[in-house]
């Protein structure tokens, strides 16, 4: 028996979700690796080690491809945050957990960040809408957690306190430097939530003792 | 004499800056509104008050009216930031001017951040390169801020402090904060940048004081 005979034979073997997973995993790392544009389904099926018609016939052509990556992309990084978070702790340890657990994820898929944040905003469309929907509950999560914490704690009426606000530049604060330690990657998940949470939080906790910043002069 | 005799007459007596600025204001709103991919040329050509075939000779396609779009606004937000900050003030009052003067950027010119935010980057290629060397020269911009104060102020030795990854994390802030304004444009310019002293500059102040949060447990 030849390798041409057998290897369609192994093929078949494998059960279709089994296969769909091989072909998302090579494509995010190939999407990843040289953008929506440049990147080849050639490429894309010797990765995954799949026949082009293959991946065709069970995720669609390039777009769809790319679609269904961010789409899985965005429920791991989601699922992984919410699976941080233990409700259980404090807010703020509720919220370094969240952090860590955004930062591993990072660490770990590494690719599957590049394709969320850089592939997916910059080829625009239905992908970069995607990629808002995932902001907007990565904000949503967050801004509960605060609002709930500064609401507790009397913070409605402080005008420097904005639950929101806060929630969307923390956000965007921790997306900007997983970017950054995308070219830092010797410093660890946990220094990275810690030097977040010195920023962010030594100034929520300041808010509720009521200390404020106001402008001089 | 007719209108049709009239409009070049006058079309010739405005000296080329002036038309290419009419032109580069038009192509900014037209983007804006509709997108890179969207917009058409002769949106822009109306808008501007100025025929295609000049639009086409003195800047070129649409590819290349969006580059250079880019590029003046771009420049237009550094040199508002940079004009904002005033060198002989203490660190948090120059980022709280510098803060200030990129939201009223924002404010005033919000067809240009929303093309410099939102399109470039979502159209991607050399358009959203331009766009990380704004981001780079602006984070530039804080972390000297950022370390000269940290280090006046002995938390070179603090592990909780990065002044690089401070700066990372404020312009990521300031960017998610200035997008939330967008859809939220009753709030003040000083409110925003308040918002964001209190948490940012409250923490910062409580590290060179020796404050710390660390996970508890």
């Amino acid at each position: 028996m030849t390798e041409e005979v057998k290897a369609p034979g192994r093929a078949r073997r494998l059960p279709r979700a089994v296969r769909e997973r091989q072909i998302l995993d090579a494509a995010v790392e190939v999407f990843s690796r040289h953008g929506y544009h440049s990147a080849s389904m050639d490429e894309i099926s010797e990765v995954a080690g799949v026949s082009k018609p293959m991946i065709y016939s069970y995720l669609g052509a390039k777009e769809d491809l790319f679609a269904k990556c961010i789409r899985r992309e965005a429920g791991r990084l989601l699922e992984a945050v919410r699976a941080g978070i233990r409700t259980e702790l404090p807010p703020d340890m509720q919220l370094w957990h969240g952090l860590r657990a955004f930062y591993r994820f990072v660490a770990e898929y590494r690719d599957s960040w590049t394709v969320l944040h850089r592939q997916a905003l910059t080829v625009g469309g239905q992908f970069a809408d995607e990629v808002t929907v995932l902001r907007t509950k990565a904000i949503d999560i967050v801004a509960t957690l605060v609002v709930t914490a500064g609401t507790k704690q009397g913070l409605g009426q402080v005008a420097e306190f904005s639950g929101p606000a806060l929630a969307v530049s923390l956000v965007g604060a921790a997306e900007s430097l997983a970017d950054w330690w995308l070219d830092h990657s010797d410093v660890s998940d946990g220094v990275l939530a810690s030097w977040l949470m010195n920023l962010v939080w030594l100034g929520f906790n300041d808010l509720v003792e009521g200390q404020v910043w106001r402008p001089a002069g």
